[in-house]
């Protein structure tokens, strides 16, 4: 940025510390590619490519329960209707992934980012001298003042206890146990589910958001990444269910099965 | 699939051997998704829900490779920029990855697929009866003659010997030895390597996509796929692309600095 | 482009006829868009746009009548459906709109494209020498020799008879008459209705596609604006399908209703 | 809804009052399909799709004009930028549309939307007993403080004087005088773009967005329709410059021209 040519000016616009090149040489973080290719792995270059730095073994095992953890929920999610849907419409793969991954908005794809906040606030609270369970509950108050009655990361509509969440916690507490993380934001989001529960008189277990919520802020991602890393991870689900309908054929492919048409709204119906 | 009452209908159509759910459980590929969390790795997860079994650990290891190579070319490259431009639109994350994906098209992205396809034609042309070196030939005309000149996964624009794509086949060598892998698609893909420079009268060293492509070739993917395992991991640099514009912050990124406009075409200079 | 600086490198790497701009002016196809804005329709606009030069009266209204007669036909058409879904993903309206668009390919969009493509096929056969009834035969054998048994433009899964086709053929009969458009196509592809129809037996009626490739071709645009212009026209459906869904509510609303899952297919149903 | 069937269960799941089918019959609102091909106007048919009736001529003219207004603003933008690239990486047309489309997000195509919504609060601020002048002083103040300091529809980084809103503001005057509007959304918003002006101490006028904003305030859509319509102006731009960058070639556009490459961030520039 020494020189102030025009050329200099458009080269600057697109300036990034992600990656540098040359011709014949590629530098992925300051780290020539043909050191990383083989030598560490997917994860580790996740992690690199979005911290800038590498992992210790710990953090990256609890990043990659994370983005296994997430990977699929079925068809009836929208996100996976639409990508089998695109492979049926005639686009490539990379088409079909880019609707699903396109839906994965604040409701469909938001609740991790959301509870990393959420986890964050509460927090902020306790440095600021609220003791841990006055937190949970103020953080709680001050979301749902903020942003309505959906908890992010709490209960689901479909299971009363998501199967991931304890799992994916039990390995935090064993990181936190080992060292790797400090267990502060599981902490929290505990006193939070216990929270809600008591609030609600019935159990309001941690889902695989929250409980993803819980490492990402534990490794220090920053909230918006929450929701790119879970992008990443259900890219898998997508991409399978995407091809798997590719396999199994079929020409715009529409929600409901052929001979089936909608309800029509007549005036008084609407 | 026993009562045809029209529920079952409706349930049918969405059918997939990918997931299996009931309240409070998750099938992935017949596994359930607890005893996979923190015990099988992205990777591993990656094959399992694309192929329905579970990888060895030398093919996971070779995938692992693939995935970890194709990350990020910088953001000259098409998907790149966009994803960067989406992030200062006033998007999600999810939305800007998939602004950045849905361009991974048959030109950006499919040179992985294709070259897949190229290295099979070869070997049905070997297992008709030609020599490799012949089929080799054989298979590089036809593709000229159906698809025109871009031999994919040979030649860079940028790079005289792309950095990434010795350290993949090194990799496969090693697999091989290892009887990983058979060989016969890095044997084949070396040989169009070799008629290509030898027709040109100067190296057309195998890029990235030639060698992903030997990879996903050798551990039996089928072509598309190399498409979707690219998009895969493409993801993880418009993700970390998408992530760096948002923290450099902007609003309407153009592709080019504060005060150019772009060069008007007056009715002569069509 | 008389400097060859690298700030007007950069810029003409940016070069286009579309659209001229100064400070406080801006040219649309070389006039003040001032100019246009009451003056010209939408209509007019979008051909100007594409075309560079405004069409005659007769031009616009055939044109007009294409575009209205595509808007929707429904939620049982996957971009239909999957706009809809991400209404209620907490995405903007925007990407509802480009999620419903981007599913418009080769099968669900292309019909229109590849029509025109059919008849100007056809047409070529015709100023070759033949007869036009043995070019639309000799269209129709190419044209399934080379892209399968699909004839785009003719047939419907749903309607024996789209309702939308004779009309849109009768207003083309009607600008025939009043020497808008020469009626070449029109008569070429009602042969090859004819034919598809002698060839199977009963009839195979033109459909929405066929009628508005019709439109499009005797209007003089190239075919992948077929596609173009069919969808700016569905992108209407697609918005108000979108809006109705936002009005209606509904958080991640999959292809089916709550409390349905889909069927899991256990190995031997694979 | 009279048959609590389970196939209507699925079938009220995508109820919709927009288009009614029957084999051979699509009604668009309640209307023949084949009785509006050709009697009514594309914009009368928008019109019709998002509001479920017809337009009177002078809404229908003026909704025209906004339309017509915001078809393109250069290669520049984002969106379309993005749309060219797309044109070059080997996807669909439609793939390219959607990609300009998807980056219309809150920044790059929410302004309209915005406008609307602070010309209403101005307005409810006057039904509540403020003078116009007070109202848009307290709304503005209000905008500010919870959306920051970007007042949606109002000044230009690149126009002092955008040339598409006094036309548009013309217009409305004209529709004003006919009866057709009310102009209480104009009168407001040239309030608040005089408060503007006077608490700068230098003219902020207004832009487009706040120009067509004043036009669907007027004709009675809601906020996010601003959106909508935008998009489905812009795509016509957008649909043109990726058309015309087909024209033009190219595989892989980038955003500046071959042989630039970005600038790298080395630790100490971050």
């Amino acid at each position: 940025m020494t020189d102030p040519s025009p050329r200099n000016e458009a080269e600057d616009w697109w300036r990034t510390a992600l990656v540098r090149m040359e011709p014949n040489h590629i530098d992925i973080r300051g780290r020539p590619i043909e050191d990383l290719i083989g030598t560490i792995g997917f994860v580790e270059m996740i992690w690199l490519c979005l911290r800038g730095d590498l992992p210790s073994e710990g953090q990256a095992r609890l990043l990659e329960a994370a983005l296994t953890a997430a990977v699929d929920h079925g068809p009836q999610a929208p996100s996976i209707a639409a990508a089998r849907m695109a492979a049926t419409c005639g686009v490539g793969l990379n088409s079909a992934m880019a609707t699903g991954l396109n839906m994965l908005g604040d409701v469909h794809g938001g609740a991790g980012e959301q509870a990393v906040s959420l986890y964050r606030l509460a927090l902020s609270l306790v440095e600021e001298g609220d003791a841990p369970k006055v937190a949970a509950e103020r953080a709680v108050e001050h979301w749902a003042a903020n942003h309505g009655k959906y908890m992010p990361g709490f209960g689901h509509r479909f299971h009363t206890r998501d199967p991931r969440a304890p799992r994916l916690m039990e390995l935090v507490k064993i990181a936190q146990d080992k060292g790797v993380v400090s267990g502060r934001s599981r902490d929290i989001a505990l006193r939070i589910e216990q929270h809600l529960s008591d609030k609600k008189g019935r159990a309001i277990p941690m889902n695989i958001d929250g409980a993803t919520a819980v490492i990402y802020a534990e490794l220090g991602f920053e909230a918006p990444l929450a929701r790119g890393l879970f992008c990443l991870s259900r890219s898998v689900g997508i991409l399978a269910h995407a091809w798997e309908q590719t396999q199994q054929g079929g020409r715009n492919k529409g929600p409901l099965p052929r001979g089936h048409l909608w309800t029509y709204l007549e005036a008084g119906m609407r």
